[in-house]
Formats: structure tokens, C-alpha cells, sequence
């Protein structure tokens, strides 16, 4: 009795655990849809197609006309509705021309191996899929086209071996092939009306936010960094927040393969917003790679601050002020051109903040130059400043450091400028 | 006549340049099958997995038992073959559970609309079309599920819509299920069989020649760049090769998504090689973060050896050496620790090198907290070396920066040590 209640209570805590674990879940799944309302709203556009496609099965005249190979439409559907516009338009684009090309060269193979006689059909329909597979498989592997074609590739392997094994006669194969385009047409169709009329995510949009976000956050990290190098003590920068924004940086290092799969499927796109259709968005990589260099630094830049090696005093305050209205001339640069990349428009404050920039960085470099000749004389005075200027060559490591990674920052932030004035 | 004769020339010069360029693109395809011929036997083994089902079609006993449905082996060939075992096995067993279980939940949807009268039949379907869609596809927005389970989830949606839209009788859909699920099993058991079978491609062991080789690049690099720095002027170190290997912690930075997905398809693959089932994959995953950790310094690290900037000699010639020494260190921990991971057998030798590396980072601390004396030593016997001593702060900028990047190198390095520890 007392076993069977004691199992009774595991088995209690056990569904409580599960429980609490799809709670939890739950939970998780529902903050990030409150947090990003586009992706829900394309989980409820994927549903809208498919109840579309559906509709097709309840309308009889329509279901007789498209046939049982309305199967087809719900499978492209499914495969084709991606998150951007710009991937389903290369999806759709790649499985429509890919089934069409596959499926006339099938046809044509299909129909020699017939005019040869038994024997040799399945030795010419075998090869034949044999050789095609490999070779579109191979291709797949080429930069290039598995930047573009890879889908294609794919749905060219498909459908060129489900026509020419199928085994069926030849104008069997046309009048099915006919149904098949049809139906694909018509799932590639709803695909695209859908995802362009109600409430378009375009891949471009998202890679122009992508990069523009990546330039703010590089200024809200660059400014933190060095606004915490030179005041450590006070610590009152250290709240959560800003060691957040400090952190942001890092977002910007691995952005790469997101950059680039946003620029492919934004090819796709046709003239949207503010866009042309054959707007430069190679040259967002460009800014992209521009900025990631910037990031190098910031990151090297950012290790330089949690050391424990004390930095003499009187040299961080002597450059502590340049240093920190460089940075801050760094970070109004980056972030007009954020505003800049925004409204696409120049802005010819651009070139004025960019001259404050390196005239901070010459100021910056003047005051090092001067710098040793002033301590000398004022260790000319009196011996307690002279020792002062004694200091170990190891303590002003990290402030060396940060001064040339600051002056490196502002070289590669100009060249984020020459990449965005492209 | 005459314009007969130019157009034709003209047409001429057009196929010799269409051609011209087929020809660089087979070339350049050539070259890509010979210096990885692994991807070349893939292709092969794609070809020979189609050929294999083909069999099916000619071999009319089996056909008749398969029936039309061979279809689905086809499709699960082509859509499932992927270049390592462990994205094959991913998709395999992904495509086999999903479809089962989208299949019997289809099934008992189809039955209950059913049962509920022509009125409400619809609207059950399509509503639970509409809402399963919805949720799956949401599902693979959340990180977790995405890493493993996204393909899943596709074909859940698909097979599930495709059999409760299909407007089949439930006893038909039954036969028909039992035809799909034998036929996908075929199809996933060919590709696992050939896959397995013939010259495997383990993700595992990719993702680990990934980290191995990132590692020897690191160390390449380091020593690359610090003999660089140190021996300007001289230009042996700058022919082509030696600048390849400078730049080769280049593929290191970005090489974030690579080791990522290929971490999530070893975990799918059985025990090979020196591999256990659960081999801790992450582990790599940090290693991997840790070296690009490391990467990051070299980077900046880099960035000082290009510079206009003349290091005055005198320092360079004094800490040059003891540089030099801490660089090879750093590179011999390196390699050692690549050495540690080829052969998953820790080495006695490797915390001899860490103490060797750290005693080396203390031997240039040294160095540098008794330089600025030992220059004012020099300095009080003549004038001529005081004025070597006021150099301007600005003109040891990079070789202060040079070191304590070293230094931080070396500190990650003990961080790679640790996480290959683990």
C-alpha cells in the first residue's frame, strides 16, 4: 500500500516535471513571438497558403480540372514558403524553371530509350540518370551556383529521375507533365501573392536593418569601451545595460553568414520601398566585412580594459580626455552612417564629422609626441614627477594598447565610409 | 555580302566566347573535383543511390509489390543524400519519424472529420490543417528545435496536410500510408547503406580536421606575423607562401557557422573510428570559440606590422628576441595541442610547453619592467643614448601593442588548453 502510493506520488511528480517542462517551453516559444511579431505573422501566412491550397480539394470543378496531382500544389507550398520574400522567390524561380528544364530533357531521353528497343532502355535510362544526378550533384558543390541554383540543382535531380523511371509511355508523361507544371505554377503563384501582399518581410529590408544595427552597435561599444578604459574606479558604468551594450559588438563578428544569405535571396527580389531591383547589395558585404574589421579591434580593444596592471594615473588623465572625444568622434561617424544607410541619402555632415575624426586622431597623435618632452620637463622641477615618468615600460602597455587599436578603429571606420559612399 | 560575311564573323567570335567559357567552368569544376576528391566520390555515390532504386522499376516483382509509390524512394534518395553521414542520418531519421507521425495524427484527423458529417468536414480539416502548420512552422523558428529537428518539421507539415487534404476513404489512406512509410524506408536505408558503406564522409571526423587545421593555422600565423614584425626591412619572410600562411587565421574567424553545423550532424552519427557514440562534440564547439578568441588578437596583431611607423630599433633589437621566443612558444603550444587532438591522447609534453610559454610571457614581463632603468642606465654615460631614450610615446605605440597582444594571445592560448582539456 504504501509502495503503491509512493509510486503513485513519482509518477505525480514525474507528469508535474513534464509538465512544467512544455510550460516552460511554452513560454519561451510565446516570448519570442511577442518579441518577434514578423515571425508569427509568417507562421500564420504559411497556414493562409495551405488552407488556400486546400480549397482546391473542396471546389470540385476546379479538383477535377487539376486532378489528384494537386498533391504537387500542397508539396510546393510547403518546400517553397520561406521567411523572406526573397527566398521564396528563389525558390519558386529555381523548382519552376528546374522542373521544366528537367522535365522536357526526361521527356526527350525517356522517349529515345523507347525508339531503342528493350534491351537497351534501362541500360540508356540507368546511365542517363546516373551520369545527370552526379553531374547536378557535383555542381551543387561550385560556389557560385550553390549560391543561386542550389535548389535548383536539386529539384533538377528530382524530377529529371522521377520522369525518366517512371515507366510510363510518352504522351502518358506529357498530359501528366502538363498537370504537374500546372499545379506547381499554381502553389509557386500563392506562394508569392501571399508573401508579398501581406505583410512582406524582404530580405533586403532585413539585410539593410542587419547592417544598419551592426553600425550602432559597433558605436555603443566602441564609446562604452573606451569611456570604461579610461574611468575604471567609478564604476558606475558597470550596470547591466551598458555592460550590454558593451557586449554588442560580438553580434557584429559573427554576422557574416547571415549577411550573406540576406544579399542572395535579395537579388531575388524585385524593386521594393526604397529599393531598385538591382540595388548594390553586394556592396552591403563590403560594408559588413568593413565593419567586422572594426569589430576585430573593438574585441582586442575591450581586452585591454579588464586588466589588472594599473595604469600610471597622470598619463591616463593627460590622454584620457583626446582619447575619449576620439572615440566619441568615432562613434557619431558610425552612427551617421547609420542614418546615413537609413534614408540613403549623403549626408555632408559625413565629411565634417569624418575631418573632426582625424583631426582627433592628429590632436591624439600630437599629444604623444609631446608627451615624453613634458613629463622630462616637468620632471626637470622636482624628482617625485621624474619617477613618475620612470614608469615601467609594461604598466603602459594596456594604455598603448588601447591608443593604437583607437587610432586603427578610426582608419578602418573610414573605411567603412568609402564602403558606404560606393 | 559583306555584312553577311561580318555577322557571320561576328556569330563566330560569339560561340568561341560561349564556348571559351563553358570550357574555364569545366576547368574550374575540374580543378574543384581533383583537390577535394571526396566531394567528386559523393556525386558518385548520388549517381549509384538513384541507380539502385531504379532497380526497383525493372525488377517487376519487387515493382509490383512496391507499386507506384516507388515515386517516394526516388524523392527520398534525391532529397535526403547529403554530403556527410551525419546530415544523411539527420534527414533520414528525421524524414522516417516525421512522416509517421504526421501520418497516424493525419489519419485519426481524417476519421474524426469523418465521423462529424459533409457539414463540419471541411472546416475540421482545414482548420487543423491551418493550425498544425501554423505551430510547426513557429516551432522552427525556436533555436533548439531548428538545430535539430527543422527538416522535421517540414515534412510533418507536409505529410500531414498531404494526407488529411487528400480526400482519400480512411481504409485507402491506410494501404496508401503503408505503401508511403515502406517506400521511404527503402529509400533511407539505400542512402544510409551507401553512405555508411562507401568512403563515408563523417561529420565528426570533418569537424574535427576543421578544428585540427585552425589550429595549425593559428600557430602559422602567430609565428608568421611576429617574425614579420621583428625582422622588417630584411623581406626574405614576404615571398608569396609565407604571406598565405600570414594570412591564414583568416579562415579561423569565420569559421563559426562551419564547425556549428557540422557539431549538430555529429551528433547524429553512430561510433567510428576513434569516435564514441556520445563523443562530446560541443566541446569542439568551444575550442573552436576559443581559437577565434585567439584569432581575433592576431588580427589586430596584424594590423600593427603594416604600419609606416618606424619602431626605434634599439627597442626592437631588445625585445625582438625575447618576442620571438614567446611567438614560437605560443605556436609549439599550438601545434601541440593540434597534435593533442589528432590523436585524443594527452600529451605529458603539453603542460611542459604551457610552463615553458608561461615562463616565457615572465621573461618578456621582466624584460620590460627593467627596460626603462637599464635605458636611463645607458642613458646617464653619454648624450646620445638619452636621446634614444625620449622617444616620442607615440613611436612605441605598435610594438607596445605588439606585445600586449602577445601576451593576450598567449593567455587565450591557455584557454584553448583548457577547453581541449575538457
Amino acid at each position: 500500500m504504501a509502495n503503491e502510493k509512493e509510486s503513485a506520488r513519482e509518477l505525480q511528480g514525474l507528469i508535474a516535471r513534464f509538465l512544467s517542462k512544455i510550460w516552460r517551453f511554452l513560454e519561451r516559444a510565446w516570448n519570442l513571438g511577442v518579441s518577434e511579431p514578423k515571425k508569427f505573422i509568417h507562421c500564420l501566412k504559411v497556414g493562409l497558403a495551405l488552407s488556400f491550397v486546400s480549397l482546391f480539394y473542396y471546389m470540385r470543378p476546379l479538383y477535377d480540372g487539376v486532378g489528384r496531382n494537386a498533391m504537387w500544389a500542397i508539396m510546393t507550398v510547403v518546400v517553397v514558403f520561406e521567411y523572406t520574400v526573397g527566398a521564396t522567390l528563389y525558390k519558386c524561380i529555381n523548382r519552376a524553371t528546374a522542373t521544366f528544364l528537367a522535365g522536357s530533357l526526361g521527356v526527350g531521353v525517356h522517349w529515345v530509350a523507347g525508339q531503342s528497343g528493350e534491351n537497351y532502355e534501362p541500360i540508356i535510362l540507368g546511365s542517363s540518370v546516373f551520369l545527370l544526378a552526379s553531374a547536378a550533384t557535383f555542381s551543387r558543390f561550385i560556389p557560385t551556383i550553390k549560391a543561386r541554383f542550389d535548389y535548383g540543382a536539386m529539384i533538377f535531380i528530382l524530377t529529371f529521375s522521377l520522369v525518366s523511371l517512371s515507366g510510363y509511355r510518352v504522351d502518358e508523361l506529357l498530359t501528366m507533365a502538363q498537370n504537374r507544371v500546372s499545379t506547381i505554377l499554381l502553389g509557386t503563384s500563392i506562394c508569392i501573392l501571399i508573401s508579398v501582399l501581406l505583410c512582406p518581410v524582404w530580405a533586403g529590408n532585413e539585410l539593410h536593418l542587419l547592417v544598419n544595427s551592426n553600425a550602432e552597435k559597433l558605436a555603443d561599444s566602441l564609446e562604452g569601451c573606451v569611456a570604461e578604459f579610461f574611468s575604471n574606479g567609478i564604476g558606475n558604468t558597470s550596470n547591466e545595460d551598458s555592460s550590454k551594450k558593451l557586449q554588442a559588438y560580438k553580434c557584429v563578428l559573427n554576422s557574416k553568414g547571415t549577411a550573406e544569405s540576406l544579399a542572395n535571396f535579395a537579388r531575388w527580389e524585385p524593386a521594393h520601398g526604397s529599393f531598385n531591383f538591382r540595388h548594390p547589395w553586394k556592396q552591403y558585404l563590403k560594408i559588413g566585412a568593413a565593419m567586422r574589421n572594426c569589430g576585430f579591434c573593438i574585441e582586442s580593444l575591450s581586452s585591454s580594459i579588464n586588466l589588472e596592471v594599473q595604469v600610471p594615473k597622470s598619463l591616463k588623465k593627460n590622454l584620457g580626455d583626446i582619447c575619449m572625444r576620439l572615440s566619441s568622434h568615432c562613434s557619431q561617424v558610425m552612427k551617421e552612417l547609420a542614418a546615413t544607410m537609413k534614408t540613403m541619402r549623403k549626408y555632408s555632415t559625413t565629411n565634417v564629422l569624418v575631418g573632426e575624426m582625424n583631426f582627433a586622431v592628429l590632436e591624439l597623435q600630437n599629444a604623444l609626441k609631446s608627451l615624453p618632452n613634458q613629463l622630462s620637463q616637468i620632471g626637470a622641477k622636482g624628482e617625485q614627477t621624474t619617477t613618475e615618468f620612470i614608469v615601467p615600460f609594461i604598466d603602459i602597455l594596456p594604455l598603448a594598447t588601447a591608443i593604437f587599436l583607437l587610432i586603427e578603429i578610426a582608419a578602418r571606420i573610414e573605411g567603412i565610409v568609402d564602403a558606404v559612399d560606393e
